[in-house]
């Protein structure tokens, strides 16, 4: 029997000072102690970068009610690893990190830092959820999301996650009424396209910015940016195992 | 019929100036011209991140024989996009990374440049490889993984890889003779503990350099870290698909 309060580690991508991680901290706050380890500045796009040629510092950011919240110097997987083992005085309950402002849907989440930090945790065995709202906006409003975030949560709470799976919740960008509901489904088949504004600095030289669109080559019932296009919250288990198992037939008559 | 030879790119996450990039570039000159576009500097631990908050240049390197080098003022991922879409004048035939300057066998993968390189050719359907000697010496000795990269890269650009399949492959650093052959397995358990070395600034200030060891939670003769550690070199095929599908049944009872 738990005897203690469900400890919550709550972390982004977007950095601490993010409306998303805002939403998240009120949305879990009903459901334990909460303890914010997030990065100090934005960190999109670092998947599940770690920092190796600088050393990290933590900095005590707020503490209210049942809330401390630490910024890091370092990357979203940086805040887990450093976060759980420097700053949490036991390992927690329940990561959940977001809500990133901006979809992961798809390939997308290989890049996501949000996805980095909750893959960093189901790493190290704990029940760990990416949670992100279609909208990039920083202004995004993220009210709508609430009940959803509280659903999985409290769910995950109860009957807890399969060992190895962590949980990548992708919200459309409606109002609680137009959500028909969770969907779980598959990584969608995706990829990005002419993806570099070409410019000219002030001197004649050439630089590059990376942008492009997201190429949606799926289309089936049960992928998660059909989910989405149809208005539902699309849920995807995620595993950490990268082999492709059902291709190693493949490789019996190489040469080896 | 192919008319045209095999445009091969190379790039890696130890810098062009590794000596493991240079082991590569020697190993694939035979079979095609070759372009390198590697990062300028070192972005180890740099898993599949993205540069989105500055912009990208293009550095013209070397040229020589069936060789152009170029560097990237980003990422490993970065070098890829960048370097297909503004630096090719066609699509390559085989992405080659590496070779990285220690393993990435095992849970390794998941932060790693090197196959965050491969990963991204995957994605955009080009047969992709990623090459690891397990030595993290910046001046490993890199001579008898040369026949092991030429083998599979000979095999795979005869055969082909299958479709949204990358192959990880790490080398143990042990003498040509030694080493068993190569064997095709699965990505072992495992994970980092005791991350974290805590120092003091002079000012009295606390920071923490990630560093830790590597704890193998496996040990079947079908898993990478163990296929190295019996001397084989260890061939993953990598899926871009992280869809835990085995587990979805397990959120049927789950409140939608």
């Amino acid at each position: 029997m738990k005897t203690k309060r469900p400890l919550i580690f709550v972390t982004n991508d977007d950095s601490i000072k993010a409306l998303g991680i805002r939403a998240l901290i009120k949305a879990v706050q009903p459901y334990g102690d909460i303890v914010v380890v997030a990065p100090e500045k934005p960190m999109s796009g670092k998947g599940l970068s770690i920092t190796v040629e600088s050393p990290l510092r933590v900095k005590p950011i707020a503490e209210y009610e049942n809330v401390k919240e630490y910024a890091i110097t370092g990357t979203p997987v940086d805040c887990v690893k450093l976060g759980i083992q420097k700053v949490l005085e036991r390992k927690p309950d329940l990561i959940v990190s977001g809500i990133n402002h901006g979809s992961n849907a798809s390939v997308n989440i290989l890049y996501s830092g949000t996805m980095g930090a909750a893959i960093e945790g189901c790493i190290l065995g704990i029940p760990s959820i990416g949670f992100s709202l279609l909208n990039y906006s920083s202004n995004a409003d993220f009210s709508a999301t609430i009940p959803f975030v509280r659903s999985i949560i409290e769910q995950t709470l109860d009957k807890g996650l399969p060992k190895g799976v962590c949980l990548n919740v992708n919200i459309p960008d409606e109002s609680e009424d137009d959500i028909k509901g969770i969907k779980f489904c598959r990584q969608a088949k995706g990829r990005w396209s002419e993806e570099f504004e070409e410019r000219l600095d002030p001197r004649g030289g050439k630089y590059y910015w990376l942008t492009g669109k997201f190429i949606y080559k799926d289309g089936f019932s049960d992928d998660d940016q059909h989910a989405l296009e149809n208005n539902y919250v699309a849920a995807v288990p995620v595993q950490i195992d990268l082999t492709a198992h059902k291709e190693l037939n493949y490789f019996n008559d190489w040469n080896k």
